[in-house]
């Protein structure tokens, strides 16, 4: 695997050992509090026949599994691959990306259903999981791959691995302040995985600030074939994020809800972005990083809304303004950051997840508080 | 994003304004256009759980949207992922061929979701959108996708966006006139969207025709990397037909056969095209654009009887034929449709789309006049 | 399409009319057998309205095809897209690899289909097929092309389909002798996939046994493009994994628990091969063979105890001895294969599928043998 240039610390981190025993004592870890804590949920267990017959359901289709495995793994593709190619568009470190994403994802999903499952899935001493706690161990790294964005081609795998660790922990407290203390409804994670992920890699590329990453920026540039693979992470991640969005919503219409929205604000994101790519530059040519993220601005702003009624045409609107902020972003405030304030966002995850994802929280709070009982049914 | 070449008109196409001012103005038209008609259909809305009641539902798990999403999601990367990368192959446009795919698709989808729903789902001035809407606007698309497959090279984005424009406005109507008015059952489209599509695109590559295309072969000719690329799309296409051609079957029985009938006549079709395209070189070497292209006419060729009781042994003999006609039309036919018809069909769809559609109308014709009680039952 | 080097026959086997005609010839016996044996099975025939009222099931969503699809998907994708492309990562091999693997599994999965159904879904004289016989089409297909991972770039197409041929038929007998006659069960096939398909690959590796292979060993190498490439292979066949081995087992829990098990064994192994790679290598750094093949090594490992009560920690702890083997096996084992017992294991099959699967079939025996009726509940 490609070794991350330009860093002091090349040596040492790259030392025979380090790397290893971290791995190994890690999985240790991970072994020793799964055969404390981590058990089947009811119905991942062989017991599920008798809890089928307490409550009365008459088919096995009732399982959770049939609801939500299918969302489940195209939410997997989005964190594995989409992820994983939407970085390699940078020369050197196309086969990094793609590496240190798998690292860093297959540890974090491990320790995510352990800090997950003890705010949300703790019942007498035991953490129950089913496929919705791999969803959400799932979203948890989603926002690791997020700050990781920023950082790209700064760090070594061991400093990933203790962001990692750091920000699954820190993911973890922060979505139980907001879900479970404040009562704040974000089933596509605009906040908790977004806006959150984003500012913690912002804060850790500020503090990883080398001034002499200007010079080579040679390196930074991206390359044709580079362009094709980022096109796969890009198209994976527009494509299943109507699941994203629908993955953890309510069975029934919330999931079918989620879904359409999401189609509908992505298809808008990509008109604008388009429109303001060609618009900002000087001979109106097409930005290859534009369309490689600001297309999917849309589907981070409708997660909080999604499974809302936020109504097709609202999805529109809100992919419409999201295309335009996160292209003006790229454009003009990413350079800002970078001089002005020492922060320096390699994958633009500002402009991608930051704006959206706080935009994407404002039209949560707006569409719940238009929700009237005429919108939502009596029963809802 | 790379420019198309060979073109006169390439200062005017790309001045500055004229792609941004397009894609906003139509962009602001879906929303006028969603906001005045588009809302949720009774299985996304809200009021679901009343409409469970009197339906007498019992189960969420009855939602539309949990028959038809994985298939859905399936569709959906044939149509980014898919037609995208199957564009590939050629030398100087692989970028363009993924990134025009996405604009055009994304803006397809969104016209298509409104000329489909007047003409099916319009119910008290509004329309009223689920999962299989979804499906359907994407299979709209599919056939403008694979328009575009012809005119590669030839255009420019603004271009594309009016043919997208005319063409999903012409689909519709052409949908409506074989359904509606003619009664005809085409659940994979065979001929609404790949005879359609296929005709459609030669038509507008026809009116293109530059006879000085000939002396650029070098940049038509395609590289090894390239080769790889496309090979992603051929491959998604083929493996995710069968959940094109059962999409919108109905629930139950039907869509499970036909997905096996997809499943065995495109396991024909990639024999019959190895063996023809060894056959026909003089080398008796495989031609890469044969594998790439001829061995998915077998799931084009089933498209309108996959649902029916065509039985696994007629879906062989369907891909079986496709294979050979698909690719001795790449061999023998596409040389001559630009030679004498000055015809330039850049990815072969005439071999492709054209004629397996066609061959698919006969079979789903043959098919659904053999059908008798005995075969389907006395419900059936 | 590449052909393969160094082979004294390569003038023969590529002659103009060999590969045509055994193409043909075999689509054509495979059109009269299904003709004279397969039919649709139960759940995919039009009578299924009947059936259905029979076995008083409510709804059209009981259907077999909504139990499995999806998971059907995912291992579809994994067989034409995961082998494919992991495989891409010689130099001079890879169109020859994905090219190659998609007619290899296209003919299999007929032949497939009736081997397995003349053992298994032989009815009154027919082969009743349904979503199920697909999987298992493609799980033994699967286990081909782990085989061809051994053989790769030594053989030619026409070698490939004979060697199909003989060990689907051999698959559908041992998987008779192992599940029906011995009661054996292994839903995720590690014996019967894995094991069984590594040791047919390299017993074929061995006859094939070149010296002068040794010589060209620039020609084996691997190249930065074809790394990414391949790291799409193995990431599909990784996230994919959990569908494959829950695909076929029972409805309800036991599927769940299998996608659970599979998730947690594949997170483990790739820590514990990214630690020992990073540790058996001179300069610490990683190397790509190992990540691209030794973190799958867990998914092998757990087929047969998926669907048990083998908890999340006991998943854990399979994939972190897995991961270790299969890297200490392709730094020491390989070459002494290589050099001792002439076997030259291209892909490193042994590594990936020989060792895990017989660790998959001892972990199997020692869930089995622990399960009580405490563990599985009275009904289990």
């Amino acid at each position: 695997m490609e070794r991350p240039r330009h860093q002091g610390m090349a040596k040492n981190t790259y030392m025979r050992w380090r790397l290893p025993l971290i791995c190994l004592l890690w999985e240790v870890a991970m072994i020793v509090l799964f055969g404390v804590f981590v058990r089947f949920g009811p119905e991942a267990d062989a017991h599920w026949e008798e809890e089928k017959k307490e409550m009365n359901l008459t088919s096995d289709i009732e399982n959770d599994f049939y609801f939500r495995y299918p969302s489940f793994q195209d939410v997997h593709v989005m964190i594995f691959v989409g992820f994983g190619f939407l970085m390699t568009f940078l020369k050197r470190y196309g086969f990094g990306a793609v590496g240190f994403n798998f690292l860093l994802a297959a540890f974090g999903i491990q320790w995510a259903l352990l800090m997950q499952g003890w705010f949300h899935s703790f019942k007498s001493g035991k953490i129950l999981i089913g496929v919705e706690n791999l969803i959400n161990a799932d979203f948890c790294v989603g926002s690791v791959c997020i700050a990781f964005g920023a950082i790209l081609g700064k760090t070594s795998p061991i400093q990933l691995l203790v962001m990692t660790l750091f920000q699954v922990t820190l993911f973890a407290v922060n979505e139980y302040i907001l879900l479970n203390l404040l009562h704040v409804k974000d089933a596509g994670g605009s906040m908790t995985i977004h806006t959150f992920g984003a500012y913690f890699g912002l804060t850790v590329t500020r503090i990883l600030y080398r001034p002499d990453l200007e010079q080579s920026k040679d390196k930074q540039g991206s390359v044709y074939h580079s362009d094709l693979f980022a096109m796969i992470g890009t198209l994976y991640l527009w494509m299943y994020w109507p699941s994203f969005n629908s993955a953890i919503s309510d069975h029934g219409d919330a999931q079918h809800r989620a879904a359409i929205n999401t189609y509908c604000s992505l298809a808008a994101c990509v008109l604008t972005t388009m429109a303001f790519s060609s618009m900002l530059q000087k001979k109106g040519k097409l930005d290859m990083v534009h369309i490689q993220n600001a297309t999917l601005a849309g589907g981070v702003a409708v997660g909080t809304s999604a499974e809302m009624m936020l109504t097709p045409y609202g999805s529109l609107i809100v992919g419409f303004i999201c295309g335009i902020v996160s292209t003006v972003g790229y454009v003009y405030l990413t350079p800002f950051l970078e001089s002005r304030l020492h922060i320096q966002d390699t994958c633009g995850i500002h402009n991608l997840h930051a704006m959206p994802g706080l935009i994407g929280g404002i039209v949560g709070a707006i569409t719940a508080a238009a929700a009237t009982e005429d919108v939502y049914g009596k029963e809802g």
